[in-house]
């Protein structure tokens, strides 16, 4: 064995995780009714009872997408399984798409597709910024392409991309456009059908509200005529969507399910509940809780001398990218938080070190759970002024920051 | 919305599953103490805890399944996405691999395996057999393959696979060897180290005791360098291995992590206190409770007439297949034991109405819940005949079985 006599001890005690107030970007804390239903009685994955619920889930995932489409299930993966679930089945070798890359998950977004073996060219931006559609309508009038990407709310620079000049540029070519939309929906407005999405993806543990672990996806009728226009299968039967759908049910007068896998009962409870939850509260009032929290935050590190990273116009409400004030070490800070039982996250990819990640996601968008992150982040940096400056506590209101 | 206004409503209310006990092929029911893991605090997919839970989590399963492999690890999806996870990493375009089918999940494994672009060929047994090492020597002296996969126990037929012989051949052409053990790893015998396995993948909702949602997989030295030199990168990122641990940490000096995807939190939680439970018990100790659970159910369905469809020499205990006796109608069957909160399986592929399948399997491997199965069973049995019979119950002693 590679670990020591310790950690073999370690793994036979049970577990007793610490108390965490999620403020990273992603997983958020679930509402504990989730975390409950997760612990529900289990069924099997044929079970009647079960059958209804794999309906109920998709039919309520539906409501949450803003989409008509059947082809609407969560995928029994996290997040990046359902955007590449879409992207190995819209795509395949000979196909061309076009991604836009304002950052990590952008340029994620693009390896994804490029594993189905098309050939994918890239459309970039400057951290922060956004795509520029009219270079979109360029790059797409030299040479057309099947599919052309986005992310909706990129995770790494807090930007959102405007989303309906994409679609149209992107439909001049007859294209299907995929919309990552992981750190975004539940949290922020998503229509899917009216906005003319073809395929979207997200994740559960930001704004839906479960824990990590699927992958909601919801695939137009445009889509699914490209999926089974196919030349070849996809290179996964994991995630092929015509024979995921011949178990969550068809379209059409034959309902009959046949065996694929085994479906994750105890995260589709979960996901089942997040979703209610959701569509209990409204998804409008949602929207709503989610920027009051944002504003409360911005004005919270305002009132801490901290300014957001990303661009007034581009910023999207559930994730909050800060700029790391010079000379601090931004990772003894969210050190220190962490052990206040405060996470945050750091930067990453081109961002690391540079900015913090506030996620202001599913039940902890309240402006009160807002201030109360703020007074911690407050005390994490005076703590840190405190290492800098050499003093006691007691010159603790002197330091500028 | 193709569904009716009844079912969003349903979705609307809270979840409240029946209680059954799962004496199918799987899920098993948890020991309650899983699922109380799954809904504890929430950390982050990068705290500190989290990462030591990785840790134990990887070191634990390396003790189920006996070996030293550094890469062993529970893939982020069900045991069909560890398989794949395996399949797609061992095998690019221009491989070979041969793939023994003795029933439906031998054929899965295959499919699994062309999903790579590799060549891939079938050695078959009837159901209920086993693959003879021999004829897979003769196909492999033909031309050798760079795999050779088979399942350890076919879950539709209840046959094992005796493992050495067929690793043995494999290795005179230095195949890597791939084993499937969904259903046996945790209730059975498995030595990876000792048989010369160099990859095998199982779930978590069969004898491991966890709610269905990730593959433990583990893969040697040996996979790991045919790995690393591929020619191509897999038709996967999400299943990609080489990222995968740079997430869960590679060997060597370098423990540093670079993030992947975000790790189902809550399910990890759920197969580390699983894994702690099988260790606490200690595997041979488990493997006799399966095994006696197995041999108390045969006692028990000979009692009731009904006999095994598996020949005794091939028997798997933790997987029985039952031939349903002449002019029983068996879906009828299943379904009254369901309203009892039972459930137990039907046949799937070429067996699919020919018999049941009834698992032994984790918490529910014990004598007296197989007795209470078989009581149950019993019953329905009865209800069923005086059906048949036409009867009322005071006749329900003479109906013979």
């Amino acid at each position: 064995m590679t670990d020591s006599a310790n950690s073999v001890r370690a793994a036979r005690t049970p577990l007793n995780p610490p108390v965490r107030l999620l403020m990273g970007p992603g997983p958020s804390n679930p509402d504990p009714r989730v975390l409950a239903a997760m612990g529900a009685n289990p069924v099997g994955h044929l079970d009647p009872y079960f059958v209804q619920l794999m309906d109920e889930t998709m039919d309520a995932l539906r409501q949450v997408y803003r989409t008509r489409n059947h082809h609407t299930l969560p995928i029994s993966g996290t997040g990046s399984a359902g955007l590449e679930a879409i992207m190995l089945n819209l795509l395949e070798p000979g196909d061309s798409a076009v991604v836009c890359v304002n950052g990590y998950f952008g340029q994620r977004l693009a390896e994804l597709a490029r594993r189905s073996g098309a050939d994918v060219r890239t459309i970039e931006a400057a951290p922060g910024e956004v795509v520029d559609p009219d270079a979109l309508d360029r790059m797409l009038k030299e040479r057309p392409a099947k599919v052309v990407a986005f992310v909706h709310a990129e995770t790494t620079t807090g930007a959102m991309q405007p989303v309906q000049d994409v679609v149209a540029v992107a439909r001049r070519c007859d294209a299907l456009v995929v919309m990552d939309c992981v750190t975004s929906l539940g949290g922020v407005q998503i229509e899917v059908d009216e906005w003319g999405i073809d395929a979207a993806g997200s994740c559960t543990q930001k704004c839906i509200g479960a824990p990590p672990g699927m992958g909601p996806i919801t695939v137009g009728p445009r889509a699914m005529a490209a999926v089974r226009g196919r030349k070849s299968k996809p290179g996964t039967w994991y995630l092929d969507l015509a024979l995921l759908f011949q178990y969550w049910g068809e379209t059409g007068a034959t309902r009959k399910r046949a065996f694929h896998h085994t479906a994750p009962v105890a995260n589709i409870y979960g996901v089942h509940e997040a979703l209610r939850l959701i569509l209990d509260e409204g998804l409008e009032v949602r929207w709503a809780r989610h920027e009051a929290a944002h504003l409360a935050l911005v004005l919270g590190l305002d009132g801490l001398g901290l300014s957001l990273f990303t661009p007034a116009a581009n910023r999207c409400p559930t994730i909050n990218v800060v700029r790391v004030p010079d000379g601090v070490d931004e990772a003894r800070v969210r050190s220190r938080l962490l052990d206040m039982g405060v996470e945050m996250g750091g930067g990453l990819g081109a961002l690391a070190g540079k900015v913090w990640r506030v996620g202001v996601m599913g039940t902890n968008a309240r402006v009160p759970t807002v201030e109360h992150f703020v007074g911690a982040l407050d005390e994490a940096l005076r703590a840190e002024a405190r290492v800098h400056s050499g003093t006691t506590s007691s010159a603790r209101d002197t330091t500028s920051r």
